[in-house]
């Protein structure tokens, strides 16, 4: 164990990545007392009950009271607001800071409720699972997955140390990037794909002439990874397309004009157009695996289930 | 070691699925001698060096004599030709079948070659995974996974019985179909989401203002999923394209009209309507691990891979 980087850590919002994040600072010593609330009395009974946080307070004030770090892991929507109620408990010196999947709107919504002598240090850590609440967490939930850290103008690099600290000590590596370039990058790589899962998810459920019994038994075929995503947290995502609107719609209506491209392709019987299409995709695949960022093993090597 | 159900099968075409009912049917002695053909000599040279088939020939006449099955395994674009090069060799009394992922374009380019006297019963296992070659063949592929069986009218019943009690023997289970409503339901399991998966991937990758090295760096957040699927045979997947042609364009149609939708309810700022459908698309999800058809391990258990 070494010295911690916080000596109290309060995370508001108690879901997956809060969860996660106790569980990895506990692996490797990164904070003295770690705190948490959770709006809902269900959700504070359970981290309770499974010992997640040191201490469990029945008030967001409560739990920042002296707290070094305070961590915003709500949904995107309620930032603003859970902000503005925290922002008389915070103790001068300390740093806020958050890991919402976008963050112009998160800064807009947040920033102007930091007080004079507190650091806003927005940040995002891109690794999730498609389960959610309290018990979903983990402590290897980051490890070797990137956190983007988004410092806004005028602040001091020693709380942007700090924080790049703390989450390379969850495993993650770090990097720092502009909030607007953070919500385009963040469009193509995370939310039009979460949209577009939904909506196939969706037309397959809709579908009269092929009943949800043969989609679920024949999803393996492909239509199954697309469940996945799918299955994610409702509320999380509702306000990730709505506060991350312009570059969300921008990158679908480039999904679309290219996907009329190959539906064209396909009417008129242009097999070189698509055979070349599929080669070049496959390229990014290597890229990915070559980064460690996924593994090569057939089908994610994900277990077979016997039933 | 029980009897084999087939004295000899001829496997023509040795990608993934051949070499996985290749090992799969000697993992539970269910042929006699297994003869397979490629038509690259790379191909044929790399079966012979990992065992893959008894014997490899250098014709496709040479490795259909005297088999009781001929699996063809090629992409489905050349099904009808392949067919007709060994339609003179086959046995009276032979079965005849195949992998494709297309049923009606199949049966209408192979069914006319087919001699009288021989049983020409196609198939589909609904399993697989982003490799192909000769060398991503394993065992297990098709265990608890379900292959369709869509014999043509008047086929007798017995060479559809054996035939699916090979398909049993690898460990699939095993259902009948008719061909357009198969064409139909992959569609919407298989071919509309590879289609959806290449597309985005393809955007990504053409994007001028974040790079690819982004891209890739940040995959983790849902994007990594679709180029699983994206990194699929390029030439399997031209050929089902245009083989199945208009359920591929309808379902296509049904997901944009859907997409606009949502997209719509984003611009607009609709969050309720956002929300309910992102809550009904979890319900899929939960039917497919009820039904064992995947892992409900977060990111489907994948390992992670330090680099």
């Amino acid at each position: 164990m070494t010295k911690p980087i916080y000596d109290r850590v309060a995370l508001i919002g108690l879901g997956l990545i809060a969860s996660s994040m106790f569980w990895a600072m506990k692996r490797s010593g990164l904070a003295g007392e770690v705190t948490g609330y959770a709006r809902s009395a269900e959700t504070r009974e359970t981290a309770r009950r499974i010992g997640l946080c040191d201490r469990v307070c029945d008030s967001a004030t409560e739990a920042v009271e002296g707290a070094d770090l305070v961590v915003l892991c709500v949904p995107v929507g309620v930032m603003g607001a859970v902000a503005a109620e925290i922002a008389p408990a915070l103790k001068p010196g300390a740093t806020v800071s958050d890991v919402g999947s976008v963050k112009r709107h998160v800064i807009d919504a947040v920033g102007p409720h930091i007080p004079e002598g507190v650091f806003f240090v927005p940040a995002h850590p891109l690794a999730g699972t498609e389960h959610s609440g309290p018990e979903s967490g983990f402590a290897e939930l980051f490890d070797y997955r990137w956190t983007l850290l988004v410092p806004v103008e005028g602040t001091p690099r020693d709380p942007v140390a700090r924080l790049r600290a703390l989450w390379e000590g969850m495993g993650a590596f770090v990097e720092e990037m502009d909030a607007d370039h953070h919500d385009l990058v963040l469009a193509v790589t995370s939310h039009a794909p979460h949209l577009i899962a939904y909506t196939m998810v969706g037309v397959a459920d809709d579908l009269r002439r092929v009943t949800d019994s043969e989609v679920i038994k024949y999803s393996a075929a492909g239509f199954r990874d697309f469940t996945r995503i799918a299955a994610s947290d409702p509320t999380m995502w509702r306000d990730v397309f709505l506060t991350n609107k312009e570059a969300t719609l921008e990158i679908l209506g480039r999904f679309t004009e290219e996907l009329f491209a190959l539906q064209r392709a396909i009417r008129t019987g242009d097999g070189d157009q698509l055979f070349d299409y599929f080669t070049r995709t496959r390229a990014i695949r290597r890229g990915i695996i070559e980064a460690g960022q996924d593994t090569d093993a057939p089908d994610f090597g994900r277990a077979k289930v016997a039933k």
